[in-house]
């Protein structure tokens, strides 16, 4: 089984429905389990909560451009300390944002989405991006992730699409494929890998050019 | 056997420096090709080229803190048209930067890289991060990439070391290996993907919320 | 006489559109003189064409989520040069994109103007931002400058509408007004200010902490 | 007289010792009062501490390559709210970072200042950026602001250096005397400002481009 951990929080609900909606798209694959973590404090969860997880998905209001302070409160508790040991490396990351758009270009969602996908990247974590031909993508998509909007360019208030949870529930499961294609394959070089003596002498010829 | 595409260009030499470790880290990778395409004038490649790669890495100087105009050129010559055709939705993308690094603080490899990334995840690539654990990674290592340096912090020149060429060898060869598990995998939800429906039903509740 | 050099390319003129309003908005703003330069290859303009600006405004399409390469070229040929000589230390700075917006979260917009952001600020440049109060800023607003549409959430294109148009009015002059009153003063320390010998001793004390 | 407030946090005293030299270099200024608020948990100040200030100066370790999670809560709490009736537009901000720096390439201040700036450019704020020319810059310098470092390439630990500290010294300056030569001048347009009947003929020619 390859097993996802969904990371969010929300202040008003609508993180929340895009969050129901990504873990449906996590249960649509077959021979995957999910765990949700709703984030209340950003004290929540273990680091082996985050040690079992082969995917994890990342989900956050737009918080003045950039992701929630819980989110980011459980990201340095948790993945800092497990970046010091190398435990999250090669596992696989996806986010999402809902924010209010207002100003029709993206309203800061695009510095969010980066700063979640730098926690991860920084951990070690393979990125899952959110492709132009995903269902709900022309609705809620940025390249980053799913971008839900809960207003227009002028702030005025609205639930979440049906459109823009597709989005949601196609990048969960985007997510748990891409999790599970690389379950349990040791990928990426660690200290103890030796180059060739033909790579050394590359190396070794390189302060010449 | 993978097919991995190597795109740079270097105004110095430097940038093509690493772009040899790198190559030389793909190459270490059984089963895998390597092309390499340095660019000249950002005129270079064809959209075959792109099309036929499992796995894409760019190398770029650091140029005023972006990507060197050349890339930038390649990018919208060729992942442009491709995002339009959703023609690299899939394929394993990784970036590596080289620069002077006034200031001790990334002299804005960072955004440089970042800026490849997003050509890349726009056009649906999975983004290869460059874990803290990579052999080379305390001399060259940013999250989202090897980083060269060719000075210290008051601009004073120097090749790049043995330790960040290490670097970049290993993140070739990270890079080989991602695109070899997911090569010809077909994990990514296009726009005829039907959600069942119970998951239909949760998107038309959806304004209730 | 306060001088602003506007600088951007278009493909298809669109970008020309929101230059010729950001322009009349430079020429709204009593005793400013505005020089526009268009690219049409990148190799455009001298140096001494940009040391003699109090204030730069950098517009671009977006192409595949950053400057367009005819932009980064005019940067790395120009701000790059008066970087390394601190030329441009001081100056007034503010950009400004359009794009088709596909997704309907930005479509890429924000890491375009921050690679411009970026060249501006390398080089000394104090930045302009687009307040939210701005007339037009709910039609084409993100904070760090005006991004006009071309396209719907699907990218049906359409022009840019009467709306944005004054977005990049109201931003033009936003940025004369803001170079008109930083005009000529010199605000920012360089190599020979010494600190007080009282700044020393906190500096000399600084090992024990 | 000019007010700036500092706002900082600190896990371990580094950021509070560049926050002091920051602090002193604004006091160099004649005319500047400084008030300086250092966050223990992020509740701390109130919507009036930030009304009253003339520039904004932020202060935060790199915490796994973004703002710390106080820092975060701070600006939710106020900017953001003061976003939403535009008290903060006109103002003059600057940040600064302190980390480890693992990897000799930046280790995330970039983005994490980024996310600074971002705050302070959505309210409306004026970004002073860091020239090469600051005496300090070479040692802890990046264009977006001081970044000390308080360790080396393979994260051996070690205090602030006196040059890092002259750093944050001169940006302090530096952001106070853009504040003085911007304060209380009403330079940014506002929703009440009509265009003359000229440029409304030009938005309204702008559907035939």
């Amino acid at each position: 089984m390859t097993d996802i951990l969904l990371v969010f929080t929300t202040d008003l609900g609508s993180t929340r429905a895009m969050a129901e909606s990504v873990a449906a798209g996590v249960r649509s694959v077959p021979d995957v389990t999910l765990r949700v973590l709703e984030l209340l404090t950003g004290d929540e969860g273990t680091p082996d909560d985050v040690r079992r997880a082969d995917g994890l998905l990342m989900g956050s209001p737009v918080k003045h451009r950039n992701m929630h302070h819980r989110v980011k409160k459980f990201v340095e508790r948790l993945y800092e300390q497990l970046w010091l040991t190398d435990e999250m490396v090669g596992k696989v990351g996806g986010v999402f944002t809902v924010g209010g758009g207002h100003g029709d270009a993206g309203a800061g969602c695009e510095l969010a989405m980066l700063g979640m996908h730098a926690a991860l990247a920084a951990s070690g974590c393979v990125i899952v991006p959110f492709p132009k031909c995903s269902p709900g993508a022309d609705a809620a998509g940025l390249h980053w992730g799913p971008a839900g909007r809960t207003g227009g360019p002028k702030m005025e208030p609205h639930p979440l699409t049906a459109d823009m949870l597709l989005a949601g529930y196609h990048h969960g499961a985007n997510v748990a494929r891409v999790a599970e294609a690389l379950k349990g394959k040791d990928l990426f070089a660690r200290g103890n890998v030796a180059p060739t003596p033909e790579v050394l002498a590359l190396f070794q010829n390189a302060g010449a050019m």
